[in-house]
């Protein structure tokens, strides 16, 4: 028998037509003979209801009480779901994380699944019940409630998934799958069928919001197939699995992820001796700001030019303790460009093929579009560039990479 | 030190603005020196909302399902209330009724409870916390979430008071305290000082709606002495406790309730042969009919005449079941009347005194109102009469025993 986790997010369960919606599939899931665990978030835009009124109460909300609060979201739409499983005559059963157990540790508001009792679970699929399960808590083993922070119910789902050995954990989210790129973008993005743990890792963390980046780590970690699916469609949305696990001709890339809103800083003619970029990069992380691609390269003579990027509404910040530093250390000169966005070519048929860059450079190139910055991974290269020539530069890299698929809509 | 039990029901919680006051007076409470315990109702208006969700869902919902639901409820309230405790400066920590644990039977939607522990709760209130604790629900041995139905939140809090040994039980609501009548109807009704348990259950029971019966019940029965408060104003309000610790000069009569909606059956020529009263209200009770008084008398010969009420809705199912058990015992006739009201005086000074029944009775004759039925118990003789005439029999009876304060509004 096929053991799967399902997760459905906020906007699946936003109401109780919706959620009626989602007893509709669960039961067909299970009528068609497997086992099902079932983990839902709260409503759409409950979380954040809640949150609203803690803030209103307490300028900077207790984390052990926001956490009671916050776990009432996923508590009211599991009991629901299990009342409208069994409406259809599908027997189900509601477990709040606490009840599960999810065991966490007490870092409340952002905890860390430790372990996860088995015992309900494995007794009530036993009798043949679906199992429906609170996503984005825990509790302690203190007995206090916490929970995972956002994207949580993406993580317990994976968690979950792990623990119990299951086939697959379906994530049923508002969209039908990973895409190429963003099909707002390029209008004909294609859905990928299938991407590898790593590719997906650096599609999610570069902008493509489809699955939590934590819960991508923690299913790569321990082998977790996922498979991302929209809750209003049919469709068999995107298998995100091991590189072996996906068994297909790898592409050369398979998607091209992009970031608007950055900014660019440069501070030229750092002195070539040990303990600048800590100098630099220290009162930058001590104020809080990211810091996303740092580049390094060789300048004139005895000197260095660091270049890293920020959030574009960190600038100023970043901008002002830059200033100090390059005093400080005596570099020349401080450069900022707060007009730039980040573009990735990711893909884990790049390993093996010669060429991934020059043809993306030559494409841009062709385009009139120049380059500022460039760093590589393994299955990975990323350029920023000009902000306005962002979406010129998206559709041509997807057409010279052949991404369109063949019920291409452009 | 005074160790306190608060109880704030749904219309002292009902909004961001209520709960933050509710946290001054807790604080304030606190600042005077005294332990405290806070039990928490939902917000007014949400449990009914999620019932209304709940049955959107299921035709008749899961009980196990509703309790999980229902349950959030509080738990939403004792996280904010900790939260504004905070931001007061006045240390605090919530529980739901699993974290506590309060241990109660399986009978979902109506559970009892059978056990509290005590660990947590003395553990803070020894460093100086403020235990905030969910009412109206709890958690079975097997783990699952109960509720105590609806009122439970008195019922949580009295059980906190009993097993803490706590001083007294507060329980905050809209109303200062417990009236001599409903003063709609009597104007200058005065609120007590003080009433026995016993007038409090005969007076809960008859309609004055302070306290769920089956707190007052609990409370008598560990001696738990209570005092309903005003949420909104300043005002010692009314203390309830047993006869001895009422320690005063005993009034004869505490009070006066009422109840409209009343429907009066009555089978007349019923054989005067054992058995009878279980035909007569065996197939009323099997129907679902709560009858409320119950008066037979010696009709002639050897028959009687049995009349009992019922509440006005349930007028019609019941006379038909009567008509069914008239001709089946070969009873000479049934009369219904659904034009009725029932009135009771009620005061534990009537068991020493003489005088009290005609000294109603008189008062009434006084007013040419006509008394349909009489039954009494020790501290209460309640009538039956023409509805219309119960407001000028509740004022007739509220001057002749001089329930008027001195403050009086008339």
């Amino acid at each position: 028998m096929t053991l799967l986790v399902q997760k459905y997010g906020g906007t699946s369960v936003a109401s109780i037509e919706r959620i009626k919606a989602v007893a509709e599939k669960v039961a067909a899931s299970r009528k068609a003979g497997n086992q099902l665990v079932v983990v839902l978030s709260a409503m759409s835009g409950v979380t954040n209801n809640l949150l609203a009124w803690a803030n209103e109460v307490q300028a900077d909300p207790n984390v052990r009480e926001l956490d009671v609060l916050l776990s009432t979201g996923e508590q009211t739409t599991i009991a629901l779901l299990a009342m409208a499983l069994e409406e259809l005559g599908c027997p189900a059963r509601s477990y709040t994380g606490g009840q599960v157990k999810i065991l966490t540790d007490a870092a409340h508001t952002k905890a860390r699944i430790i372990d996860i009792e088995q015992e309900h679970i494995r007794r009530d699929l036993d009798n043949g019940e679906v199992v429906v399960v609170a996503g984005f808590q825990g509790v302690t083993e203190a007995g206090d409630i916490t929970t995972l922070g956002r994207g949580g119910s993406d993580t317990t789902a994976v968690a979950l998934a792990a623990a119990l050995k299951a086939d697959e954990c379906q994530i049923y989210t508002d969209v039908d799958g990973v895409y190429t790129t963003d099909p707002r973008v390029v209008a004909n993005a294609r859905r990928l069928d299938s991407i590898t743990f790593e590719e997906m890792l650096e599609m999610s963390s570069l902008g493509a919001k489809v699955l939590q980046i934590r819960s991508v780590e923690f299913a790569s970690k321990y082998n977790v197939p996922l498979r991302v699916l929209s809750s209003f469609e049919e469709g068999p949305g995107t298998y995100i699995g091991s590189e072996d696990a996906t068994m297909m001709e790898l592409p050369l890339i398979s998607g091209i992820a992009f970031t608007r809103d950055e900014a660019k800083l440069s501070i030229l003619g750092v002195p070539d001796i040990p303990g600048m970029a800590h100098k630099v990069f220290g009162p930058i992380s001590a104020a809080g700001i990211e810091v996303d691609v740092i580049v390094q390269n060789i300048g004139n003579d005895q000197t260095n030019d660091i270049t890293f990027t920020v959030q574009r509404k960190d600038t100023a910040k970043a901008s002002k303790i830059l200033e100090g530093v390059a005093k400080e250390i005596k570099a020349e000169q401080v450069l900022v460009d707060d007009k730039v966005a980040k573009l990735s070519i990711v893909g884990v048929g790049m390993r093996s093929h010669a060429g991934i860059a020059s043809r993306m450079f030559e494409t841009l190139a062709n385009e009139s579009i120049n380059i500022q910055l460039i760093t590589t991974s393994e299955i990975k290269i990323s350029i920023v560039i000009e902000e306005k020539y962002l979406e010129l530069a998206v559709r041509a890299l997807h057409d010279a990479f052949e991404l369109e698929g063949p019920d291409s809509k452009s």
